[in-house]
């Protein structure tokens, strides 16, 4: 086993100069540090990281906390956000966050990382508190909503401006005669889609929509491409005539817009004559499908890296604001004839 | 900050007994185990995961090594390895594999994981002696290829049986009257790929297809769709009247397949009519697309699930043997206009 003594005698520096080059400091210039560098490639030194973990109390890892990958959007998110960690010799531990197991989820990330990166999800009162004690920052991609009661979390984050994009797809429904317009979402209140519900209904408003009580026009299809082809192939089944209370659906992710088609392709209702369908998301899926399906466009590289960067900043004790990114707005076949 | 005598005194057991109920060692009494479970929680003590790792030398993390996790196939997987390794009590690392930074890749493990899963790359001799030194077993989910020399590596795997899946794929195109049947693949010998590269052109022998000197009908998609759908693209463009070669392409991932469907549609090209492509992984989109599209469906949450069994096993000292599961072929209107 080589020491790290061996590497600074080799190098002919000092252990501490050792030390520098392996935790990166910038304080070495940069000929003793491709001397180093040398000796422990010549040598063959490896450090031991757990060891190395409890001097420098950096893990150089971060978790990132997802719904559910089998989601195009958060693969997209999650490739951003794992290359911009790489690029700063971070590592990301990917888990499936379940609000039923906070607990278990502190235990298990404590002393293991330096950040938390959410995708979206609000923590308890508790779980903000502990990591807050840990200094260990917390930063959203998505912004986490906690609209139980109306009070919001203050965890920084980055996101799209829903209404902006929400009240252009709304208008562009209305210039194609379409008033009553359902909405698919999530159910639960403490999820990322609840922000793009709350969006929905605040452009409804904006539009003169009716919601008709919002009820019987808010779908559940729990984010999933084969939960909503059921839900929506259940109501379309129950209907006389397959003749809906609603002319337009916006699903709050593009998997549920994806199965909102599905359904109707089995059943022979024609999109968009019929039933006009949007998403929320824009995968490489909803533009490959005949027809293709219109959507809020969002910029998963820009958020992804936008995330990393505000988690480094907090991780060096930076203050951050939120970041708003603009999205926009794609229309494509399954709302508009022209396409 | 409480410490382990605080809870073993609250529990009345030596700090021993705390110790083992912390690291789930079977041998403590559940009514123990219980009482000391309920000491922590009361007192609100927190093991430090750092310093137990060093301890332990345990270090509950894997590494699972990707390729991209834009492929939902991919996101498929790491899902299903990510849940079975949860149920274990392990985390999941992820980090993009990068064949040119192996070196990186060992210094950055090294005393992080107790185990690494590969998505079919395969390590330089160097890396698999490394990890081997360290006792860190590697498990492959796809069976990894080293072709060059002919030279195969003795990783563990899981995989689904190539050479009949692809033979059934080819015999069915047989029967559609395709005898010029081109494989879109990815460039290098050292992937997964090369695995159904290889069943390929052995399957072309077994159905005494022509080859025709195999060159001019293998084409390089990068696994990505959209250069899938500019290599195919350029290559209609580029011949007289888009007659090409091939009357069919087989396409090493769905994803590939998606983009030559996309050049198709692209420039009036009819999929079956024209060209017939199928697709090797069976991802939600290929059965959504018009046509949707033929593939071989790779059944990764049986994949995923055993690669993470077989893991635990050599982690535990086990041996293991490579396990091939059957795999089966979805035939669908991009290859057969009955359907």
């Amino acid at each position: 086993m080589v020491t790290r003594q061996e590497v600074a005698d080799r190098a002919g520096v000092s252990v501490a100069v050792v030390s520098y080059v392996l935790n990166n400091r910038k304080i070495v210039k940069e000929e003793t540090k491709l001397r180093v560098q040398e000796a422990i490639r010549e040598l063959g030194y490896r450090p031991n990281q757990i060891a190395r973990s409890l001097k420098t109390k950096k893990t150089q890892q971060i978790a990132v906390l997802i719904h559910y990958i089998g989601n195009p959007f958060e693969a997209g998110l999650l490739l951003h956000i794992e290359t911009t960690a790489k690029l700063h010799g971070y590592f990301v531990f990917v888990q499936t966050y379940e609000s039923d197991r906070e607990e278990d989820l502190r235990a298990l990330l404590m002393g293991r990382v330096d950040g938390v990166l959410l995708l979206g999800q609000s923590f308890s009162q508790e779980t903000f508190e502990y990591f807050s004690a840990l200094e260990v920052p917390i930063v959203s991609v998505m912004q986490p909503s906690d609209w139980d009661g109306g009070k919001r979390n203050n965890t920084p984050y980055v996101d799209i401006e829903w209404l902006p994009n929400m009240s252009s797809l709304l208008s562009h429904l209305r210039q194609q005669g379409h008033e009553k317009i359902a909405f698919m979402t999530v159910g639960g209140n403490n999820l990322h889609y609840a922000v793009r519900y709350h969006a929905f209904c605040e452009g409804m408003r904006l539009e003169c929509l009716d919601l008709n009580g919002s009820a019987s026009r808010i779908l559940d299809g729990s984010g999933r491409f084969e939960q909503a082809r059921a839900v929506l192939g259940r109501l379309l089944d129950d209907v006389v005539g397959a003749h809906l209370d609603f002319t337009a659906i916006v699903c709050a992710n593009d998997l549920m817009a994806a199965g909102c088609l599905a359904a109707c392709h089995e059943r022979g209702i024609r999109v968009p004559h019929d039933l006009a369908i949007a998403g929320c998301e824009n995968i490489l899926m909803s533009s490959q499908l005949s027809p293709a399906i219109t959507a809020i466009d969002y910029p998963r590289q820009l958020a992804g890296e936008a995330a990393m960067n505000m988690l480094f900043d907090r991780m060096n004790g930076f203050k951050t604001d939120p970041i708003l990114l603009s999205g926009s707005l794609i229309v494509r076949g399954s709302t508009s004839s022209d396409e």
